[in-house]
């Protein structure tokens, strides 16, 4: 049970020169969806966190389930004026296009331990949002685990020295 | 554990004249989150379901893990160009906007049972283009569950007369 073979590549997909990692696959094969949110989740209870969080629409393909199968809280972010209540927000630039993300002010504890998921770490401007919304709420961020990490666009590097935990480099 | 408790009424929101309900304190609750996940997945374990479909964005919050809850497959159905691969699509219309839904097609087989979940049953629209979505590929709806359904908007006239489950109705 090869991971990387429920990792679709797109090549010039949403734009050209862009290879989208279609991860969808994996959630159309049960064992594989369970290997991936079991490891997520192992690797939470060892970072103690006590929340996840994770970005609309893909990072909910994750977040949720691991945050069940970890016992955790769940607290989604999404983008500018999808959430109704009051929120914190954050601006990011991504690898196509560019975004403000919120999370509602009272989903987040000053004592939380935020492990932040989400699908594919590319550039990283997404996780680096979801940091500032974090640290807005001086909650402390235990980790960052994506499924899919493309190494050759350094996401990392502006990741503050996080942990992180990725299932696949490529 | 009143599940009520944990859905907020925010009105007029989006626009003027909307109540828009806020299921995301469930996702706050690991107990309640618990509760709502694991009733769906014995209902599609009931309806004999072998696929989970659900919407994005709030869909997303529920239907994975019912699919993980009851190690069934999971398909995404997601707005107009948002999956990468080749699709079948359906156009929709719904409380405060219209749209176009779109699912991989490959994702289901013609001999599946599928359960549509997602978070709010409100007048139908976005229910009714999954159907379509699912009867394009000649699969069988066993069933359709939601959260909370809106009753006073009456979404299930038009959804075909399959079976329905709801947590709450107001």
């Amino acid at each position: 049970m090869e991971l990387k073979n429920f990792i679709v590549d797109i090549p010039n997909y949403p734009k050209p020169g862009v290879i989208f990692r279609d991860i969808t696959p994996i959630l159309n094969n049960p064992p594989v969806f369970k290997m991936v949110v079991d490891q997520l989740a192992a690797y939470a209870i060892t970072q103690q966190a006590t929340v996840i969080i994770a970005p609309e629409a893909r990072g909910f393909l994750f977040g949720p389930t691991v945050s069940y199968a970890a016992n955790l809280r769940f607290v989604p972010v999404r983008k500018l004026g999808k959430l109704p209540r009051q929120v914190v927000s954050a601006k990011y630039s991504y690898e196509y296009a560019t975004n403000q993300l919120e999370m509602h002010v009272e989903d987040l504890k000053q004592n939380d331990r935020v492990l932040i998921v989400d699908d594919v770490l590319a550039t990283g401007g997404t996780a680096q949002a979801i940091c500032q919304l974090v640290q807005n709420k001086q909650a402390t961020i235990v980790g960052l685990a994506f499924v899919v990490d493309l190494t050759y666009l350094n996401g990392k590097k502006d990741l503050g020295g996080y942990p992180i935990k990725d299932r696949i480099k490529n």
